[in-house]
């Protein structure tokens, strides 16, 4: 039972600290804008949070702002701030119009000025002025989808005819100054990826644009030939920027919530990315190693692993990961191992993820439960579900990856 | 080429560590066998190699002594110590007879005595005096097989029908003391499985055997029945049992020989059991969060993954595990990971195992070399072949599962 109240106190302290509230307060925390304007221009799935945790940070200092976020994710107004609401993941004409209202906001401004520009995911469709028309754009995506452009290629033709995208919107607000605060959902931080980079250097060239339109024959309309020559900012001195509510973060909350509890914490990674039940095969291979040891460890793992789909039943990569744990750690005293992810959603199911201790395989077994079948089947939720191993938390409103940890106590 | 000279170092040192004639020493060293003979019996693949290394060290002090090994492994006379090739992995007349010949050595045996028992894997075939037909014990273990039991179901039935399994042998030597050294080739080292456990307390019991027989209907002749229901030992006081050459022994040595070229090493576990390919995304995450330290680090996992052969290229486990970590570290400065099996072969290759660094996933590509393809095909051996990728060691002639390596070097 010690495990897991752990597993919950745990939990509960890694979400809260990556919430996009506690991550933009933090990131503004002991930050001051001197002198000039101070405008707000807030975009993604979490640009409400983020606007309303900075407007009670800077109060009146707040000379106008405007948030843009996907439909249903606004929660109310914001004193002195526009909200609007956008499609995602597709663009539509309010992504256009909004995105719009934020250059007319940003225009003009001085070098003594500030735009505390928020981001988290969502931003590349939410926050989109194309230089072309919207039926081009249409065209020109369902072009790249169709030839099996990767993403990367995809981003180096959008960012060419955006206004905003790689680093265009940060070149559009200069002279003013660009603080940044970017809420991190794609592993390892990548920071032209995110919201495709609006205030970021872009890295890739014309060139690199030139060759993909070659690799693929696609086909550009007049208008977009020119725009395709344009050079994106190389350089941007303007500009600094934060990330915060990173899955680092998650791990580095877990990691002190861990030792607050007794055990020794060790960070293993903030980037995994192999299948999760393979991902909870080898943490149960580390537990039994570091099971000898004398003291309480913790081992924590961020990142976001994948499931290959072969079954019917209901689960998510969390709880996958947790229950293909259990037998590996059947013969470990006092170990436990639990994932879940950030925004208390794992795969389509009410869980935000999956806790298994040393007890679960032969209470699974009692059960008539055969872990190999219900692994096969993808069915890790009602495996779980019948040994009360699922942990709710419900939606948290924040989006930074997942954190799996083993714990192994050894207390008494 | 640091790197790859410090992967061939390690590489080196991890596996002479754990050579059959390294580990017996290292368990001999210190001992002494005072009073009464000495009678040395030694079965499995490397036991002739083990029994060469007992004799250095004993020498005249041996009494007596049988090797069994399986057929081309003998590698010459040893003085004072009889010699016999059998079946492996099925059993043969030649197994049984020189069993026989083992128990008639060490028959009669008083408490002043000693037994230097030396196990190596291929055990349960090559020593074995089954207490039924040759005819009766072929059928059995074809129903056995045939019905899907399980292995720890079929030494369950296999202990009964045996004069030496499951700790009848030392029975059969008490009063006089058996000293059993054993290389372990089975992860997690459970010394009733290796060899079938021949000085090592039984845990099945008739009751589970009786179990067995009910589940899967076995048909069992009339001289079986009763040998169902006698008792295998439970306490044995006359054993004293070393476990040498291990897993954990191969790691330890890689760990030793990495902070002698400057790693700060890290064992992260010695019973890794889950895919090859997932194996080598995992390490190549933590090689990605370790990277960011200032000092040089290795991480070290040993144990035996598992390959789903889906392609028909060429390869085998510890490849397919390195092959996998190439496009996680390509952005980690000076990074390498490699995996090597102690026997020396890999898979059907000529091949120990597969080193890949941050170099190699380029380097493929400018070979049109896709990696995604040739892991989807299991062809890791040509992949690694044209990136100088291959660790070739020849047969070491011993087999103590893997040992897998991330190696980040920060000395410049």
């Amino acid at each position: 039972m010690s495990l897991r109240a752990d597993c919950e106190f745990i939990t509960g302290r890694a979400i809260a600290a990556v919430l996009p509230d506690a991550a933009v307060k933090r990131a503004l925390d002991g930050r001051r804008f001197e002198g000039g304007k101070l405008l707000l221009v807030s975009v993604g799935k979490a640009a409400w949070a983020m606007a309303h945790a900075a407007k009670q940070v800077l109060k009146d200092r707040i000379d106008g702002g405007i948030v843009i976020t996907k439909y249903g994710h606004s929660r109310g107004e914001i004193e002195g701030v526009r909200v609007f609401e956008a499609g995602h993941p597709v663009p539509d004409e309010n992504s256009f119009s909004a995105t719009d209202e934020a250059l007319k906001l940003t225009s003009g401004l001085k070098a003594c000025d500030h735009v505390l520009l928020l981001i988290s995911g969502g931003g590349s469709a939410l926050f989109e002025a194309p230089k072309i028309s919207p039926d081009e754009l249409m065209n020109l995506t369902g072009q790249l989808l169709s030839c099996g452009a990767d993403i990367v290629e995809m981003n180096t033709i959008r960012k060419r005819v955006s206004k905003v995208k790689g680093g265009r919107f940060a070149l559009h607000c200069a002279p003013a100054r660009v603080y940044s605060i970017v809420l991190s959902d794609i592993i390892g931080d990548p920071l032209d990826m995110i919201a495709s980079g609006p205030a970021y250097p872009d890295s890739s060239t014309c060139e690199d644009a030139q060759r993909i339109v070659q690799k693929y024959g696609l086909k550009l309309t007049h208008d977009m030939k020119p725009l395709l020559m344009e050079e994106t900012p190389k350089i941007l001195d303007n500009v600094e920027t934060v990330i915060t509510g990173s899955v680092r973060e998650l791990c580095e909350a877990a990691a002190s919530a861990c030792r607050e509890r007794g055990y020794e914490p060790v960070i293993l990674t903030d980037s995994l990315s192999c299948e999760a039940r393979e991902a909870g095969a080898f943490l149960a291979a580390m537990a039994r190693y570091y099971g000898t040891a004398a003291h309480s460890t913790a081992l924590i793992a961020g990142g976001e692993t994948v499931v290959h789909l072969l079954g019917s039943g209901k689960g998510g990569r969390n709880q996958e990961l947790a229950l293909a744990a259990a037998e590996g750690i059947r013969d470990c005293e006092n170990t436990a191992v639990f994932s879940v992810g950030s925004d208390g959603t794992d795969g389509p199911t009410d869980a935000a993820g999956g806790y298994v201790d040393n007890t679960t395989f032969d209470r699974l077994k009692d059960q008539g439960i055969v872990l190999f079948e219900t692994l096969k089947n993808n069915d890790a939720y009602n495996a779980l579900k019948a040994v009360e191993g699922l942990i709710i938390t419900g939606p948290t409103g924040t989006n930074v990856n997942d954190v799996s940890i083993v714990l192994i106590n050894r207390a008494e």
